[in-house]
């Protein structure tokens, strides 16, 4: 399908191979390791019996979520944030994204005044670790729900959440739309579209979007180019969704 | 067009009444008061003879913002964000927003080693602060590279800024699009999308997508939402356009 | 009376024009844009109803300010706080002194347990800024208590200020006094003393002082020079409390 | 003179009892312990061999000053400023004033590219510190610039400091004007002013004011008060830069 | 030789078992993953090419160390120390103990200018993460000096690590000795010594402390246990450094 | 006993002179100013009626310190901390280690619902400072008892100190043991160990440790030199108890 030269021969519309560890972490209610390709992510859902302030006695829970980039995960060290004394803008604008792409897959209500945070940290980084991080932070929310429902702290058939999330990178190279960027893709791209889309991995038509954030530095884009640039990301939405799938019909456990 | 109720009788793909004030700080070297109905942005852009050190001897220039809101600029009193002694993560987000939107109107090589710096500070906020303080940006930005020709820094016959750039948001209120969402709007609707286009007011097939920034809390959108929110993105980024083409031909300055 | 050149020709003893914009903001109680030349502070007052928590169960309300530069309201582009993380010494000093100057003019258990914050927000630069934001602060917090009176939250016939607060700025330059200086002045001046008056402008005998603070770093001064400025400080606090009362007479606001 | 009562039946005019401990800190090129009754203020002078920044290749030194009170100087302790994480704004006012009136003293192209640093840590607090501060501080600052002469650093005739500097709180208590004002009347007073002021204690002809501040938080001053005020002000300076001179008289230094 | 019972039938000198997995983070110049029982901490060595200010011109390199726990390493989810803002007393006290720990086995010299950065994150905790830090912290380093000995920055028959480093903790518990506590074991204890030992796995008399950090928080310790601990702990730090060395010789690196 | 030579001849297990100076700041229920030779902390221990809130409602007390060095302590100045916006990792690590050593003194239900709060604050910085501190820190404590009991807050016959604690630190120089290193021993010297231990001055057999914190960096030892530093610890630690149980004699307190 594609002229473009791609790492070890990936087709434009190809996502790099996909792989979730559980229990990494086995103190939290749900812990996946979450690999994509060389990106790899641990997110670890943490169920917390406290809400915000702001939602206190309103009776429903909470999702958020931490993002974090171990300082060696890239290719030169990075300073640690903690020493720098605070999270950068793009920190922040990330886990902004991650918080407010699982809460519209929760039903709050059903979560009860819980709060499940999620903390993403990346071990190793070659491109497209929000979206991973979404990707894998829905499943480790889904196995922090499961938890829920093991222990009794939630009726077994209660419906907490309402749909899968899955988040992909598609964008521009030379001109062409390519699916799932790795870091020297992401380099080089002229226009970069992050995508996360809400979704039933058993049928396609409930694809929808959450979130869609197209950025091009010095490189424009069409309409007819963002289409097509959607048209992938739906793609891969997909088999990401039927990734998350297996790993919970392994575990026998229905989101 | 519409059966739903906007403020005023407003149609569901009209703008608010736009205004530019120029000069209101005279010491900016473009200053630009823009007025989006009740939403107000003072836009100061400085021409600064320093480029930050990841550009030193790179031979090119640099152009950035930053993006406050008054802590009355709103309904209720908000904190002081200096007082607080950090920006919170959605301000860092916009000023970021800002400059790249900005970046990409700039043939960063011809602007020379110096910073077009751009402070948005918001005077009243009535919903699309962030997509009025790039549409006012951009022009702070033209009158900025006019001081620079008239003060023959850069030769008169220079291109600098390449296009135009202009910012608005459009949204999906029980299930219909509008444009120019205001403040009250905002918060009840469901899908909320900034877009950033580039293009020239003489040329309405010269619009192209900067950035895309589409958000869905609770409420997703499929694709054939988006395009016709997208449409009216259009229709608004070209009266914006226009608008700030009026104000420079009164300048009788060429961008 | 001066051989002194001033810029236009301004006397010795002459305040600059002086100019009251209200309304700037619409959703603050009371909002004041003053104009002293070119130095323009939009002093917004905010009705809280909390007080802060060494006030709790004290039966009283507070006053209290916030002072700001934007950026580019100077000759150069200064570095933002917000950014910076931190107010600076000079920001802290100057926000406590209009606090306390507000205070002094004020019957803080009329006010009932509600907090008048002020926030001064310097939008151009000229000199006097710290006497600009006191003079225009009092008239936005006599606005706000006004707001107080017609909302019947206080009784219409609630004294609850109790004088009027100006401030002007008074110096000495090659030895000579001169009132109300610019940003040139002040630069240039050897001794510069801000004093804060309470008074009423019907009353030109009730005029007392509730702050002075005379700064010589390496010209110091007399007995006598103090005299004099204190002369003309008395001259220029009687004109501005004057041109404030003319505001509320328009506004058929008695305070 | 006085019918108000004073601790220990001290006179309205009259300071507290006065000493200078001298080497408390045998690093520091100067340190002297000023004790005024019982506040106790160590003010430790070094010579550090750089400029600050916005002085380099300007040829001239600097002198600046920091001031913090230990927790425990006070009757309850008060929260370490360090933990805290910042400065408050009333210790960097304080510091700010004490850097100015020294600066006033000195001939700082004599003093050659080097900075005096003054730390001022107050031990224990009854009421003016910062006076205590400025008075001890300009000792200290004596006996550091002896060390640049007595190590030739500095020709021993070469003028540097040009004169003397003392401070001193005058305040109004239930109307009546009290010299240098203990804690108690500190809290109590209706109009608290300091006065830095500058001369020499073998001339009482050649007192000049450096600083003036006063505040009236709730009672004004009139400008006959102010004068009565200033009278003892300056019988107060007097005293002090008297004391200062003994103690250099007795170390053989002439400044 | 123990009646106290610990997890899974534990002797009192026994270590937890012990493993070592290498490149878990591909860009690393040394990545060592080590487990300790449930305790389990990535330390990634970096080679920097630059050295810290005060070691500028003086022909040496630097080891150091930075230390952090993942929010959900433990029973319950901690803080993040980047949100909150800065790092922890504890932690930072424990990266300065491993920079010190590893410098003692380091010819800086020899390194030649450059840093090499050890990032120890804790992604599991179960008691004894300092210790782990430090025992995977050396082996890292070993690895990032075999890299640059592999790509001849370093001459291959340099001597740059001198000895090995291990570290171990031991305790009392109920009176009694034990060797490599657990979390339990650590809180429950009456005094934890940790201990960190240079050596070679090939020679037990070349034992000998680096750093020694003994804590009784209530209940103290006499010389006679103080022994019988240094013991135990020296029977650790051998069996660990015999781990260290296998790990080595697998790879063929001769440290 | 030893070939070394120490300052004014001072033998190898010898103490510097020590000396407690009581009630420097008179607003502090215990006050001790202690000097080991030229190294001189202010120990002001604060009785507040509060404990910390992971206390609340535990019915017992809490013990805690913070330490400080004035910026001129030492031969150089160092920057304040309150500048710098934070505690170093050092000062953290030493205001912990004082905070446990004086708890593990405490009998923490008998003191009640209040906390002890020590301030150190280094006037001078001759070595030694933390060991200092903390003998100092007991001795300020034993008074707040004192005072407690004085007033009655506490019956006179309840046993709230259990023991005494002192600390001391020892060296290793040229591979001799030294007691109580000075400043300049301490930075030429291979190994520093810091011993705090708990026993009473009437009993040499009483005599554990509490704390030890031993260091090489770059100079290991062995197990025998650290019994010989041990054995001269235990000597320094007996006189300082002797030491603080005269200052209390004379005071005719029993602790």
């Amino acid at each position: 399908m594609s002229q473009l030269l791609r790492f070890e021969g990936r087709a434009a519309d190809a996502l790099r191979p996909i792989q979730f560890e559980l229990g990494l972490s086995k103190y939290a209610e749900g812990s996946v390791f979450i690999k994509m390709g060389e990106t790899h992510v641990l997110c670890n859902a943490s169920v917390l019996d406290k809400v915000p302030g702001f939602l206190r006695d309103k009776n429903q829970g909470w999702v958020t979520a931490e993002y974090s980039m171990l300082p060696r995960s890239t290719h030169t060290r990075s300073d640690r944030e903690a020493v720098r004394g605070k999270q950068s803008g793009r920190t922040q604008e990330i886990q902004r994204l991650i918080g407010r792409s699982l809460r519209a897959a929760f039903d709050l209500t059903a979560l009860g005044q819980r709060t499940i945070h999620i903390d993403c940290d990346v071990i190793q980084a070659d491109g497209g670790t929000r979206c991973a991080s979404i990707t894998g932070a829905w499943l480790a929310a889904a196995l922090a729900v499961a938890h829920l429902k093991r222990t009794e702290q939630i009726a077994a058939d209660q419906k907490v959440l309402l749909n899968q999330v899955a988040a992909i990178s598609v964008g521009l190279s030379q001109g062409q739309a390519i699916l799932d960027l790795d870091y020297v893709e992401d380099s080089g791209c002229g226009a970069d579209v992050n995508v996360v889309m809400s979704g039933s991995s058993q049928d396609p038509q409930s694809l929808r979007m959450i979130e869609i954030q197209g950025t091009a530095e010095g490189q424009v884009f069409s309409r007819a180019q963002l289409n097509q640039l959607l048209d992938y990301a739906e793609l891969g939405a997909q088999a990401l969704m039927q990734a998350q799938s297996h790993v919970l019909a392994d575990q026998k456990i229905l989101y």
